[in-house]
């Protein structure tokens, strides 16, 4: 038998419209208790003597992740939930459905940082997952999926050389030999135990595909394109592709006061076109990807010696692949031409390839309609940067909200989001949860 | 009273004709002893088990060095000359002329090197001078004015980090303190002494104005100039001035995958741009003026930042410094272009600035006669790189032959001058020697 109330929502669904629209029974999640537990949470990793201005270096594995973990493990005690952590070290606490049987809705994010990063990456995603599953209690709040919020470990690229690491292994990315890994003299057998985790049975943090109903993250935009526009909600579309290259551009070093510049084979003004072409093959065509040249090694590197050879980074990023491919035909294009009018030849190795991670449509929906029923406008935008929710991408149906940076500034001190988009933030991704709830 | 022969010569001199065409009785620099030397020379400094063509380490005041200085001046002695040492270490020797009260001709080149350096890089000059003074002695010709031969003490940009050092010291550029300046854990005064000067008495190195007719050095090229026309001779224009500035570009770094295109302030990108544009600044005028950006670094020069600094050389070099004084303006108002496009900012620092040095128009006059009386054909060309020359003409008349470098290659083992080339350029010298002896 079906509620009146699931009836409304599921033909407002069907519409295009949310159930939740004029509903004032729908709580919110508390937006003093969302800014005190960031502000108490920055005070684990703080630089001696500072302040929340001055960021935050809680590295994985370092000994303020475990204690903003403990703080954070604390805090969902005190919401009534049960915290278990899985064998890499994710901290997870469900909240039962009104079926049993349906997969749970999952959603949450970080708390680990890069060295000297701010107070908002990951955190408020974290928080607010806690502060929604609170609301949603306090206000009674019976949803039929199971919700499950679960705070990541080992986010951010740093430990180990690598990022998403502990949500990669929940996707199937995992093998016991990589718990011997060492970095910086720590086996990663040891990091992953000092969290909590259990690397014997690594293994055993893995999900399968269909495991959760969806995964919702809600996430700092950390680019200034919601600011820009004045809109305080972005609708991800998807965690972008990247392909990396590294160009070595070979020249011929000589004297820089008896070489004519006709007989010279410059290395380095090769690497200024080619930098100029990376940027070109980003602006020619319409859309919002990018390329950026942000390494260069040159040598010899000596203010009166032509430089002889030059190896430079050359990164791309869009939602699509093709548009990668299309981006690097052109530098590939333009690498020839420069070979010729410098006297320089021009290779390039790929390093990396990304696969992008495309927001399940229904779940942009229903961040949209989240959005409208609180009158908060949205756009839609890809995600530049990566994601724990790109490897959920492999398990089901994903989604992410992201919130303004201020000055589009991230992984810095100066991180910055205002309270208010915080709160709004808060609760989209609690609205987005109910929207979910009522699909499938 | 003037004899007929001077006569003659004087005539000639005054028609632009060489005294020397034509006069068999004119002796050559035996072509096979200087081969010889120069291979026996490049024994000193020779890497480990290496041949002639794996070139030569023997930067001034290391032990290659001064054993290479001990060589030439056995050969000195067994020409029947008294090589002195000055005390900044330079060797000197000296033959009569026939009329006393004449300053005499000064000739010769330097025997240090670059670290890694090539065989022909001021040893073909300063064995070339023995040569000269040799062959002179061996056919009885008696010249008016004294002879003297030099042999300069640290010419290259190695230790201590500069170059002409000890020919700077004659020009009067000194001052005792600088005895105590420090470099690789050696004091300069030790330095010196090393090889024989007397750094407590360096003041009396240096040598008046006047002190000499003229100076006349026979350098390799460096450059590809006259190997690509097909000509024997360079007469040098002179000693280019050379302008170095440290351009500071700042940006703001960011994120490479959340910071869209048009947001961004790429450091980078500005740097690459003015790169360019310190190569147009080169090529948009005629002449031979070059300009280089050698030396970049890139903060933080990670794959995945845009960055947010770049410091960046720019060297420009010509005989005009009204030339380079034009160039920067160029590159100056590109800058603010590239600023405005980029969104950054970029400051100039003026680094050095050398000033040129011009060759005295009798003694390239000389030269050509000369080479005209070996039935070698001569092409005008500037000196981009520095030499003791351009010391020298703080002192009085000062010219400078130039041979083939094959290639145009330098500071490398690969430089190279064929033998040919080098027994010419030896002959040249010797006849720029009697054609100045007629003249003054």
């Amino acid at each position: 038998m079906i509620s009146r109330r699931e009836f409304l929502g599921g033909m407002a669904a069907l519409a295009g419209q949310s159930a939740l629209r004029g509903q004032s029974a729908i709580p919110r999640v508390d937006p003093r208790a969302l800014r005190q537990r960031i502000e108490t949470l920055s005070t684990y990793g703080r630089p001696v003597g500072g302040s929340f201005a001055d960021g935050v270096s809680r590295t994985a594995y370092s000994d303020a992740d475990v204690e903003g973990r403990r703080y954070v493990i604390g805090l969902m005690k005190g919401a009534g939930l049960e915290p278990r952590i899985d064998p890499a070290g994710n901290i997870f606490a469900r909240r039962d459905g009104a079926v049993p049987q349906l997969a749970p809705i999952l959603f949450g994010s970080h708390i680990d940082s890069v060295p000297h990063g701010g107070n908002f990456d990951g955190d408020l995603g974290s928080l607010s997952a806690l502060g929604a599953l609170e609301a949603l209690a306090a206000g009674g709040v019976r949803t039929r999926h199971p919700l499950e919020m679960v705070v990541w470990a080992h986010e951010e690229s740093f430990a180990f050389g690598r990022g998403l690491a502990c949500s990669r292994i929940v996707a199937g990315d995992v093998k016991p030999a990589d718990m011997d890994e060492v970095w910086s003299g720590m086996r990663r057998a040891e990091a992953i135990r000092k969290i909590g985790g259990n690397p014997e049975r690594i293994l055993d943090a893995r999900r399968p595909r269909g495991s959760h109903h969806c995964y919702v993250e809600l996430h700092i935009e950390q680019g200034g394109t919601l600011e820009r526009a004045a809109i305080p909600v972005g609708v991800v579309e998807g965690i972008v592709a990247i392909d990396r290259y590294e160009a070595v551009i070979t020249g011929v070093a000589n004297h820089a006061g008896t070489t004519p510049i006709a007989e010279r084979h410059d290395a380095l003004l090769a690497a200024a076109h080619l930098t100029v072409a990376v940027r070109d093959a980003a602006t020619r065509r319409p859309g919002r990807q990018v390329a950026t040249v942000g390494q260069v090694e040159v040598t010899p590197n000596s203010p009166n010696v032509i430089p002889g050879r030059v190896v430079l980074s050359v990164e791309l990023r869009d939602l699509s692949p093709q548009t990668l491919v299309a981006m690097m035909g052109d530098v590939r294009a333009r690498a020839r031409e420069i070979e010729r009018t410098t006297q320089t030849t021009i290779a390039f190795k790929t390093m990396a390839q990304v696969l992008p991670a495309v927001a399940t449509p229904e779940v942009q929906s229903a961040i949209e309609r989240a959005s409208a029923s609180l009158d908060l406008r949205t756009t839609r935008l890809p995600s530049g940067a990566g994601h724990d929710a790109q490897s959920m991408a492999q398990l089901g149906p994903m989604g992410m909200i992201f919130v303004p940076s201020v000055g589009g500034v991230s992984h810095s001190p100066k991180e910055l989001t205002n309270w208010d988009d915080c709160a709004n933030g808060a609760d989209v991704l609690m609205r987005t949860i109910l929207e979910m709830d009522r699909v499938g």
